[in-house]
């Protein structure tokens, strides 16, 4: 019986894990191990843990890692105590493999964690390009990892060239896209967001179109997070189209962002943005599927919308360097450029679907690929 | 004015910066903050922190980091502790540059914490091969560091294949070579080690020839160090070449090594082993540099004795894949074998001087580098 | 030049303690140093770090602490990172003694490393009965402090009994009652707390009386939390007098107190509700003074209260034992009897000041010892 | 089933628990919880776990926490790191009650962990007179405690007096003399302790009587430390007795002793020295037993050789306030004023045996006082 332990420390990462997790489960030889860390145990973000207590997997550990503070040092320091907590996770459960997910200080904590206690190291979503700290951390993880299973040719040749052995680099698609993947087989929106989730603002009509947006701060420019925020509320409120607007997830900034927001809201009081501070992945995806335009810097934009063919105003350089879709607009943190890209992509409607990240069928990919790979944590770079 | 912030967090370490740290503390437009971290505070390692201060640098901040227990988990604990600890010492230094040096633990704290606090990190001696998890955290620290002083033109070539921007990977070659060079200028040995530095075990008259032994633990199959070890002490032994024994540096591990260099002291009393718990590096070399033959598996058998023509038995994967001049011998870990190279280096007697890992002018070059590059933390896959 | 570290890890600390600072920094034989900690760095609890810097304090040393998660055993996890967090702080200040406030977990942090780091521990405000986890903090800080600078002759008395030495232990008055007297001496309200501070909620006008309702979880019931705070709520709405609500300071239950607010806010939409997170404490009680009552479990209305004459209805248990005036009306968690007992209060009107916790003249005091003690840490239980 | 969970942080800890731990794991109404934490998992400190395991316990949780470097600072954050860790390990185990014994700072972070974990908290030895740091630390445990477990009368006196209500302070006598009750039974030495436990320095005779040597550092004047092991060591080698000389336990400080011994070991390679890094608890009663006089600051001198008769020649301050029966001969450090006292204790042999500490039966009443308690965590000062 293979142990697989997977750490889940944000929203994003179980949504982008969680077909693979459906089968993981399902396998008889293996027994599955999942961590909830850092924010996915957080009120604040929307206790992701929860979700997935619901969606009927059992947690073998709850680390609580993130150090308050929202500044540089605390993110170190956040990622410091993870790895002294997720070290005395690992030690009572014992996995044979530990599996983590993109990019984040969280998901450092648990490579350098597994790596120090010799379990060997499994990383989604290795070789591509982002920008920022995240693009320094999300190599560093494939310099740790044993294995390394990723959305695509391009990022395979990445992972190859950085000095991974080629057998240990696999291309899966992106977990990411099975969900999306469902909901175009059956994309009906068979509820009403406000009324599910509630949320704080403007009473919103999605009957007639509808925009989505989620902008997340730029760690390293932290101070510009409230102004850059602005420039999207700016543009959206004067669109006069409605929108819902969801929180950002916690990092250095978050602050700058969130104060940003309650700021405009309170000095603006838009009367058609409605706020949410989460939502369920799948309803998430289906709520963007039926929306006219993504605007923000989500990755969302970049991954599920190509596939899922929803326009994208994507804003700043969180994504830069990303393969991306014909469907994304890419504009600078300025509310006139914003609004056009809006209207540009309002005009031009739903794209095609593209499967540059996937075609839906990652999680099965990927829950085979760990079952079947040889415990080892050995390497040597492969020049 | 600079702020230019180097982490010593091991005595070879700061064997190896030496002569950089010399001419930055040289220089009018840097101020040089020395952080003295992990065992190079520690008693048991022989307080490297004292000779640090007795060679004239002012130590600007003291990290204690190392959690007792040598396990795999309180390597990663360890790790963990440093990276809050060091994220501490950075806020209250407010350096413009951190420098770290080499592949271990306390090494990657540093570049995390550097990393997440947006200070411009330099790596020193990236682009190396090792093995063991070294192997992993050199190349993990290499991502997150946005420039390289590298030891020779493989390892820039080596970074530079990881995706490293060509013009942040600068060849200075090794510090450790600058030291080397200073023993081949005036070689002669005026200091009786015995007399000078104490130790342990059997008086050894060393006038005839001797052996200089050194083995570290290999982390990951840190079960297995005290039988390597106990293979490497026959073979000594058995030789009836006196010997002069280095205590290995701490680790997950180190615990097995110690151990079995006890038990074998109390159950075979050898005549011809001395123990020593440390040296002053440069008195280190000396003492190298008038050896028959280093037997173990320290990288100095690798770096400085290629440069000084040392013979060298090298014994088992510590050193696997690193690049080694003529001098070196490899080896198993099986006392007939090591006894075996221990004779045929003899016979053959010293090499003829390799510049491989450099010319004896890295500190130099690194100082000028450091000086010169801008402070950039932002970067991509260069490809 | 004597070196004074006072620790603020909280509103309500910085509060009591603020008439003290002041006097401290106006002498010239005390060099002051306030180190910022925990909640009092976090936007969530209304930044007072920037309320201490705005009054002219400059802070020496900020000291991040709290691990989200308002679990119990993230309130142990906070209390052991502000040890090791303070500890360093300690080392780079050496200062000559050590002050630290009340009974929470962050001022047990601030004691325990003083006290292991040799620094002499003055501590404010031992010697009261609180009850929960306080209760068991507050005594064991006693045990660890050197000076005891006590609020009542009552704290003075219990503090010697536990055996510590008479001349230790001095009755200045609590500082907190230093700022309710300048109210006292010029108690107009000048100024709309809605317009300066913000909020949400309810328009609410003040000009015919006005309830202050502020609850916090207590520790060790804190699935409780919520329903209980769900009681006050419902009799604060139901009184339909407007009401001031501010938000409870962090601790494990928080949650269930915040999540329960919350959701009455949603669920109710209560028309003379309007929520308060933070406010400057100076304005706090002026807004407090005029008030028809205060309700819920603060200290405010067992100490400011009473000295401001401010009927209070207080609820629960957390106040339990504490010596309390005539003007304090205990209840149950019960809507019931909380409405019963502001009726009651609101038709007895102000009370007459009481001077059982200080004078107002506390501040001068407390500078007045601490400027005056000799340095001493060691002790023996007075028996 | 009561989860009684017992923390065992270092030897003398261990020794005075066992008898308690046998009777608590032979009930079939308590799950017994070991945890081996601190020194007790070191092999610096003779690997106290693996005598436990030996002993026939089961671990259930290990818990590494010593940071090392033996500064004031890194004893506060080895308590820091304890409680972080310790949460953990409650948080896995869910005990009903946990239990923590005498005075050390990984005694305190047992007992701060168990109090915000709302986890009822036995204290075994309170109200017992120290000094130094652990005078604090031992009455702050009592105010964080529920249930306190003493010693003697006098001790239960104290601990009431301090507020503690009187009926949860229970007199069960201390567990050490237990042991010591089984040598008085059978006091045959059937073990040569060099044969046994190897050890270095001098081969000694023991036919014809022989010291034993046990120093600790005193915490707050660690610079002394040296100088103060010199005294006893003086003493001890020119009174020309064979002398058993036991390695202290690890406290800010201890490298000073350590080192003073070593130092003391090379220029004067003392004839009739002995010395043992550790013994088993019984072992080292037995050894105590036989001999002539203890030599030292040893709590053992002060409880176990009270019950057994040995003469004891106490030194310094360590012991200051402790009750002690006649067989103490307190000495200054002083190596003139400790070779007197040895010569007295000599003359004078063997004391009657007393049981001020207890009668030898201490495990079974705290096993079942244990069994008993109800599981409470209010509690309120009792005056």
């Amino acid at each position: 019986m293979r142990k697989v332990c997977v750490v889940i420390t944000a929203r994003p990462s179980y949504s982008r894990i969680r077909s693979a997790l459906e089968t993981l489960k399902a396998r008889d030889d293996i027994e599955l191990q999942v961590v909830a860390a850092a924010s996915a145990l957080l009120d604040r973000y929307g206790s992701v843990v929860t979700e997935i207590e619901r969606d009927g997997f059992e947690i073998a550990s709850k680390v609580y890692m993130v150090l308050e503070g929202e500044q540089p040092s605390t993110m170190a320091k956040t990622t410091g105590i993870g790895m002294i907590e997720l070290a005395t996770a690992f030690d009572n459960l014992q996995p044979d493999f530990v599996v983590t997910i993109a990019d984040r200080h969280e998901t450092l904590a648990t490579a350098v964690a597994a790596a120090y206690m010799n379990i060997p190291l499994v990383h989604i979503q290795g070789g591509e390009i982002t920008g920022s700290i995240d693009e320094k951390v999300r190599h560093a993880i494939t310099k740790l990892s044993d294995y390394h299973l990723v959305s695509s040719e391009q990022a395979r040749e990445r992972v190859v060239r950085m000095g991974e052995a080629p057998e240990t680099v696999i291309v899966t698609g992106c977990p990411s896209i099975d969900i999306a993947a469902r909901i175009l087989d059956a994309p009906a929106l068979e509820f009403d967001p406000v009324h599910k989730y509630g949320g704080v603002g403007a009473k919103v009509d999605l009957s007639n179109g509808y925009l989505v947006a989620l902008q997340h701060p730029v760690t390293t420019e932290h101070e510009l997070a409230r102004r850059h925020v602005h420039e999207t509320l700016h543009a959206a409120a004067d669109s006069g189209i409605p929108a819902l607007w969801f929180w950002p997830t916690p990092d250095a900034g978050s602050d700058g962002t969130s104060r940003g927001i309650r700021a405009f809201r309170e000095s603006h009081d838009p009367s058609n943005l409605h706020f949410f501070k989460n939502m369920a992945p799948e309803d998430f995806l289906r709520v963007l599927y039926h929306s006219s335009c993504l605007v923000g810097n989500s990755s969302a934009g970049i991954r599920e919308c190509s596939f899922l063919g929803v326009p994208v105003v994507n804003i700043g350089g969180r994504q830069l360097g990303r393969d991306r879709g014909p469907n994304v607009l890419d504009v600078d943190h300025d509310r006139g450029a914003i609004a056009d890209a809006i209207r540009k992509q309002i005009a031009h409607g739903r794209y095609s679907s593209d499967s540059l990240y996937g075609d839906g069928a990652a999680g099965p990919r990927i829950a085979d690929a760990i079952g079947r790979i040889e415990p080892r944590i050995h390497k040597r770079l492969n020049y």
